[in-house]
Order: structure tokens, then sequence, then C-alpha cells
């Protein structure tokens, strides 16, 4: 069951601190949060006209939540399914240690349905499971050697709790030292592209290709960004343009179609997007139509940046043909809202992402540093390095 | 004064019949017509939803329908110039032909304000003036040869309804010449992408980028349709969709991000667009993300073609840096028909067109015949063969 808190959105402020960062500083957009027996999400399907947040109960809910992107963005979803194990482990009638792990289990298995792109959410998942296995056997082991100690349980609990908050916190520490890496890549005077949101919504805080931007006028620079409104779902407009109003940097939304003319009329000096996963090959599965992005900017000689932490990155997929893409409801298309843009019937195809060649990539942005081709030998490196 | 009638899109069918085209076969979408003291225009804002018509009694209302779009695309701007100039000479209560000229000349300078890019609008205006002068010129002198014959005024109010006849008819014919031209170019079994609205609603009836689709499967090739969604109005979602869909041909709607994407993946033979006004270099304006596609097209090795009737091309026009670029209503990108994509006060840009040099352009179809670069001596071989 999930329970929902509503804020209308008034003016420029950041809502009616019903939400739970009433108290949280400027750069504290946060998309989710653990607490004790509930998972709380800004729900981004709102904005930007409505601050609302969904409280997710049991793992269920906060799967549906990953399903509706309540909760979107490769990062966040890891840390949504990091904080829904945790919660199904806190809200645990398990006897035993035996049914407690085959329940999580379960869990897993639901969590690693929701959306299939972004490897994020099964290295979270995978990191999860790994660590309830090791704390069910230490607490069971720590049990029968100190029968007085905590009940089995609730060690286990705490753990699991920690770990999803480590995962979300060393997130956000990762999103800063990429977006530090990142700035150094900008000149002075910049005009930044970016497509779909990649920023403190779509992580556990100031974002990747946001957090780049971020970076950059932290460090002095004159930045303004090209805001892609990003159909279908409108992310650039909805959550990107949002999350740089609420920061005053300046910024000015255009439709996926302009993107091109502008380059042409020289008034990009940079492409940045996200990235929803990355083959050991360099090639980057991200939001539909950055591919089309990165075609034009290398057409114009403009440099192409993904940024993405580490956990981004999956070695076991050779190149991007091995990437699953996503095949939303053609509704998305069709009637965005509801609004009836095409004829009734009409078919539509809706490939939630596309893969950008390696050889498109100017550089890739880590939490771990900046990767330039050949990506097989770079990215490997910053993995022995990380 | 516009009047309006309203007909609600009932399933699969054309409407309910209450406006013009009760009667007309299955290719006649027609999205204007010349009646005896009003133009009935459908309502293209409303489409696909609603079949509306909007009857213009005036030069004004017809200049508000060209401004707020109900009618678009170049050749069917030109086309609605062109009536509303025959409607106000239908309804002109002119005491002599000087107050008659002069009046003409004011409502053809309301209606060369309404929009700055379509050069088919110019090219009307300009056309129907010219007419105006040498039938009163002519009328006046007949009157004064034979004192018994009909009154100047009438005499001059046929001639300028038959030359607005004349401006629509030579349009749907030219399409059709412009179609049969163009689907030789295409192979027998055909992917095509098309950008925006160029079809029968565009023009005086069967289109341009959309008669050579229609001219090839007249000619039993088998093609299959994507069409850009085409934001910020969908004229292709809207407008494209249903003629598509009116007319059985197979079509599916994507967004304008994905084109690319569907070029990586080999499943598009050929881009198609229309033309807003082409350069005598051979550089085309069209629609806003046209730039974008030919750039994509370019990379994959996909011919791309411009489809206008010569009436588009200006000679005048020495390249595509002289064509004015409409900016319009940052409205259109960020509430989209009242939905509220983007946070308030957020800025926005709203190009309506792009221009796509030359070297893009694989071939510009008119209804003269095709264009190969380099476009300077073929587009003028074309004038002199017209």
């Amino acid at each position: 069951m999930t329970r929902k808190e509503t804020g209308e959105r008034t003016g420029g402020g950041r809502g009616s601190g019903q939400g739970p960062n009433e108290d949280s500083g400027r750069d504290k957009v946060k998309p989710l949060e653990l607490r004790e027996a509930e998972v709380v999400l800004l729900d981004q399907t709102k904005l930007p006209t409505r601050v609302e947040y969904v409280r997710a109960l049991c793992v269920e809910d906060v799967a549906r939540a990953i399903e509706t992107m309540v909760v979107r963005g490769a990062p966040a979803i890891g840390i949504a399914a990091a904080y829904g194990l945790a919660l199904h482990a806190a809200v645990s009638r398990a006897q035993g240690p035996e049914e407690f792990l085959k329940d999580f289990d379960a869990a897993a298995k639901r969590l690693a349905r929701t959306r299939p792109t972004a490897v994020n959410l099964f290295w979270a998942i995978e990191r999860m499971k790994r660590t309830a296995r090791e704390a069910v056997r230490e607490a069971v082991g720590a049990r029968a050697a100190t029968p007085g100690g905590r009940p089995w349980l609730e060690v286990v609990r705490d753990r699991l709790r920690a770990e999803a908050l480590e995962i979300a916190g060393a997130d956000e520490r990762g999103n800063r030292r990429l977006g530090r890496y990142g700035q150094a890549l900008l000149p002075r005077r910049c005009r930044v592209l970016t497509h779909c949101n990649a920023g403190a919504l779509a992580t556990g805080g100031y974002g990747t290709a946001l957090g780049i931007i971020r970076a950059a006028v932290e460090a002095g620079k004159e930045v303004s960004v090209l805001v892609d409104e990003t159909r279908p779902l409108w992310q650039g407009a909805r959550l990107t343009a949002w999350e740089l109003m609420e920061e005053g940097i300046p910024a000015t939304l255009i439709t996926d179609s302009m993107a091109g003319w502008f380059m042409a009329r020289g008034e990009v000096d940079a492409v940045i997007f996200g990235a929803d996963r990355i083959a050991a090959n360099g090639d980057v599965a991200n939001k539909i139509g950055s591919y089309s992005l990165a075609v034009l900017a290398d057409a114009h000689g403009i440099p192409c940046y993904s940024a993405a932490p580490l956990s981004t990155v999956d070695l076991e997929t050779k190149s991007g043909e091995d990437i699953v893409i996503e095949e939303r409801p053609a509704e998305e298309v069709a009637r965005p809202y509801g609004l009836e843009i095409a004829p009734p019937g009409m078919a539509v195809a809706n490939p939630a992402f596309d893969v950008t060649p390696a050889r498109l990539i100017t550089a890739i942005v880590t939490d771990a540093g900046v990767a330039r081709p050949p990506y097989e030998k770079s990215l490997a490196a910053l993995f022995g390095r990380s």
C-alpha cells in the first residue's frame, strides 16, 4: 500500500515543506529517503507543477514506483532498489534466517523485473543480496557464540539499512568527485546542451551530467544550459529545468528537434548526458535521443561527454549490441498526460533508450576519473583504480 | 468575425460531414475552400480528435487563421492568402477603382504580416495584387468602351476569384506531377521517414512529401512511413498520422528524438520533408528539426529529399542566410495545449524553422521536375522549363 503527501508548488519555492526536504540546503534536491519503516519518494511524474511525495510501505510499492517512474534515473533506481530491500528487511516477519533469505531473494527478484536497461539496478540488488547473506551468517554465528546478544533479525536489518544508506551516500560523494573531474573539461565560458535528467533527481544527490554543470558553476565558470525537453516523458522540461531554476543556473528549454539547429548556429560548446548502462567498449545506453545528439555533435565538431558513476559501467556487457532496450507503452507518445495528439489506433514505437557507439563519445566522466578512447583499456583501468 | 462549425471525430471516419468535404472522395482531404462570401478552413489545430471548420468572413479572419495555424503549410498558406484576397474583393463596398485598389493593398499588407518564412505567401499575394491591377484596368477600360457592360467591381471580383481558384487548382495538379517525379526516386520496397506535415492538409490537396508517398503507393510500391511527431505543434502526430490513416498507408509514429536511432538500426531508406522556402543555392528552410534529420541522414548514407512546388523556390533569396526564421510563442513549447510541462518562468526558445544547407539535400523534387546539385543551375533550369 502506498500513501501520498501533497504540496502544491508555489512560485519559485521548493514546495510546501511537507516532504522530507524541508530543512535541507539549496543543493539538497533529493529524490528519495529511507525512513524507519517506509521509503519516501519525490513523485517525479508530478513535477514541476506539483511537489508530491509517495510513501512506499513495502517492496511492492517501491517496485511500482520504479515501474511508473515516480523515481527514475539509473543511479536513483539503484538506490531505490537498495532502500526497497532495506525496507523489506525492516518490515520482515520471517521466523528464521532461511525464511528471511528466501523472502529477501523473492523481493530482489520482484525489483529486478521493474526495468531492464539500468545496470545500477542489478548492481545494487546484488550488493544488497550479498550483504544480506553475510549479515545473516555473521548474526547467526554471533548469536550462537553469545546467547545474550541482540536478535539476529535486528542485526541483519541494521546492516542492510547501513548498506543501502552507504550506496546512496557513496553515490552523492561520487557525483561530487565526478563533477570536479568533469568541470575541468569545460572552458571558462561554456554553453552546455543536455538531454533528459541526469541531475540530483536521477541520483543520490548532486547529479552526474548536472553535477558537472554544478561543479563548473561552483568553480566560478560562466555556464549556461540548453535543456532538451526530452520526449516522450519530458524529463528535461519537467526535471532538469526545475533543478536548474532551483539552482539559479541560466537555462533555456528547447524541443529535442532544435538541438542540431543550435549547434549549427554555433551556440553549443559541449553536449553532456548521463548513461543508463555503459558497455566495456564504451558504448553508452542512455535516454532515447542521446544517439542523435552524439551524431549531431560529431558533425559539428562539438565534444560529447557521457557522465555516470562507475557502477553504470558493466564490464560483463561487451558492447552496446548486448544491451536490452526497454520498449515502453505507446500512450507515452500518443497520449502524453491524457492529451490526444495522435489519431486513435495509430501505431507507435517507443524505445526508451538508444545506444551511442563509443566512437561518438569524446570522454566518459566517472566518479573514479575520466576515461578516453580506447575505452576497453581506460574503463578497465578505472576499475583497477577504484 | 469568425463562425465555427463543429463535428466530433468518430472512430476511423472523416468526421460528421458538416464541413465542406462531405461529398469528396478518399484523396480529397482539403484544408480550405473558397465559397461565395466566406473562406471555410478545416481547423488543423483541432485535429485529430475533432474535425472543426472555421468560417472566415473577412480578410482579418483569414489573417488570424494563418497566424494561429488553423491553416498551415507553405502552399496552403499561399492559397489561404489568395482566397482571403478574393474574399476581400467579394465583400468589398469600394465606391471606385482607386478606393478598391487602396483597400486591396491594405488587405494584402495585413496578410503579408502573418508569417514571415513561407515564400508562397508573398508569391500568392503578389500574384493577386497583379491580377487586381490588371482586372481593374481592363474592367474600367471595358466599361468606358461599352457603357452597357457589367459593373467593373463584379468583373474584378470574378477575375480575382478565378485567379485564387487557379492558384489552388494549379497547386494540386502540380503536387500530382511532383508526386510522380518523386516516387520514381524510391525503391519498390521503401521505408520513408517524414517530418511535420507536407500532405494534402499543407497544400491545395494531395501534398508534396506525402504526395510522393501517395504516388509511390498508387504506382504499386510497398511503402511504410515513420512519422516524426514534430514538436512543438505535433503536425506529424496530429496531421500526417491522420492523413496516412485516412489513406490506409502503413505508418508508425515516433518522437523526433527517435529518428536517428531508427536510421542506425537500418530502418529508414529515405527521408522526405517539405519546404517553406528554398533559396537559389538549394538551401531549404523547413519546420524546425528538418536540419537535424538531414545531418542524421547524411551520417547514415540515407538520401534526403525536399519536396515543394516551384513557387516555394525563391531565386531572390540567394542562400539560407537570407531567410527570416520566425520565433513563435514560448507557450507552444512550455505549455502545449495548456499542459504545464515546464516550471513557471522557464526561459524557452522556439524557432519555428531551420535551414538545411544544400549539400545535405540529395534532390529537390518540384512540380517542374527533380533538381540535383549544383542547385544554382538545376533550380534556375526548372524555372526556365516551367
